[in-house]
């Protein structure tokens, strides 16, 4: 292992041929997202069939909860090693995105919304005692990530947003046409919509400007990787203790009697 | 969330009420363990009953690696935040039980022979490449854990080494039964049996003289709890990858067509 302690998996042999254009770059990229992405985990496509039942998605919504609370730790993490206040003006509207100003309501509001939707209440969600350990794991891993690896992976392991927008439309649609009654909570998907692919865009741009070399263009490849990983196994661990065999840990969030 | 990025859970209310003595501190790590030690796991109960195949082991003792190989690691860490010179003369021992010394093989080379034993190549096994994400969120979890958690909550969390002795009896007993083919690979747990006890002795002395009032032995006892949601959610990765309904991400291992 190339760390030992952060995920780092196997890095390409051609590290000393020459560097990716932009176009190449945005290739490999996309390649990551059509082998890793989680748009294809098995959860996901119960999801979108309209096979989940409502405790199934509240159990989604309690554990993805997590996860956004802490993206905004992420960032404002990123934001502490960005070393160009140009940099750090653009990356903070991401903090903006997620908590929200004087003007509107952020990301993780928007979350609770949605928890609400399926029918939890606030401070069960908010609480966080019954989120699976594996989703605390898997969040923290990320802060791991961009606390302890060169900032350049850092920017690229956001780059899952390059592949957001497609999965949150076609979810959209899919949550209107099978679970009607959660319509009331997609205001967070309606704002990634565009907020995602602004924030893409931008960081694309960035690891391209700032590998410097093809090596270091692959390790940013494998960051985005590892970043796939950490949404990979969080719908594993839902999938596991929710739908197939069923078995949540102890002290997890447990399913009521759900008849879909 | 106590702590928004370290795995903490509910702490108990009593936190006023008086110190427990030495037998109820003992008697509620002991109850810790009853609950949520991963004994009592489905992929364990399947292991010890004979129905695990030897592919499904071998993702067992490969995955496991990446754990015993960072546990040296985690006492390193416990060591570097210890100021007491007698508790790193005493703290040390462990990492020579892992890491070895002139005289005698160490931890994480008898791990290997057990892998060997499983038919891996220790390359492989070694090379951490094909280890589920979750095995390194996980391990990575509890590297988190002692290097930001109070001293005597880190002491705290290595006391599932008061449960393993057991385990670990039941478990070569039952693998000489079901799996003969893996009895030159047992050396680990043979050295296990007599090293466990004497560190778990040792560290529950430690929590029980340093942990200065009841709400510290609380968050003492949580550590424990948080080490055990550690061990079980690897069992948990491992049987939603290789058992039911086995589906390892992209990237980790693959049982190979296997007739047990």
């Amino acid at each position: 292992m190339a760390s030992g302690t952060v995920g780092s998996g196997k890095v390409a042999a051609e590290f000393s041929a020459p560097k990716l254009t932009f176009e190449e770059l945005r290739s490999a990229l996309r390649q990551v997202g059509e082998e890793r992405y989680h748009h294809k985990h098995p959860f996901h496509l119960l999801m979108h069939e309209g096979k989940l039942t409502r405790g199934q998605l509240q159990a989604w919504a309690l554990n993805r909860y997590y996860y956004q609370s802490i993206i905004p730790i992420k960032d404002a993490i990123i934001l502490s090693r960005a070393l160009d206040p140009k940099f750090r003006r653009v990356w903070r509207k991401r903090i903006v995105d997620h908590d929200g100003d004087e003007q509107r309501n952020g990301g993780i509001l928007r979350w609770i919304k949605l928890a609400e939707a399926t029918g939890l209440d606030r401070e069960r969600v908010v609480s966080g005692t019954e989120v699976l350990p594996a989703s605390r794991f898997i969040g923290n891993e990320y802060l791991n990530l961009v606390r302890t690896r060169p900032f350049v992976e850092c920017v690229a392991s956001s780059l899952t947003e390059l592949f957001s927008k497609d999965l949150i439309a076609l979810r959209m649609d899919r949550m209107r046409q099978h679970y009607p009654w959660l319509v009331s909570g997609l205001d967070y998907f309606e704002a990634r919509l565009t907020e995602a692919p602004e924030d893409a865009a931008f960081a694309i741009q960035y690891v391209y400007e700032h590998a410097a070399t093809r090596g270091e263009q692959e390790r940013a490849i494998q960051a985005l990787r590892d970043k796939c990983d950490i949404l990979w196994a969080q719908l594993d661990a839902l999938y596991f203790a929710y739908v197939e065999p069923g078995w949540p840990p102890p002290g997890a969030f447990r399913l009521e009697a759900d008849h879909g």
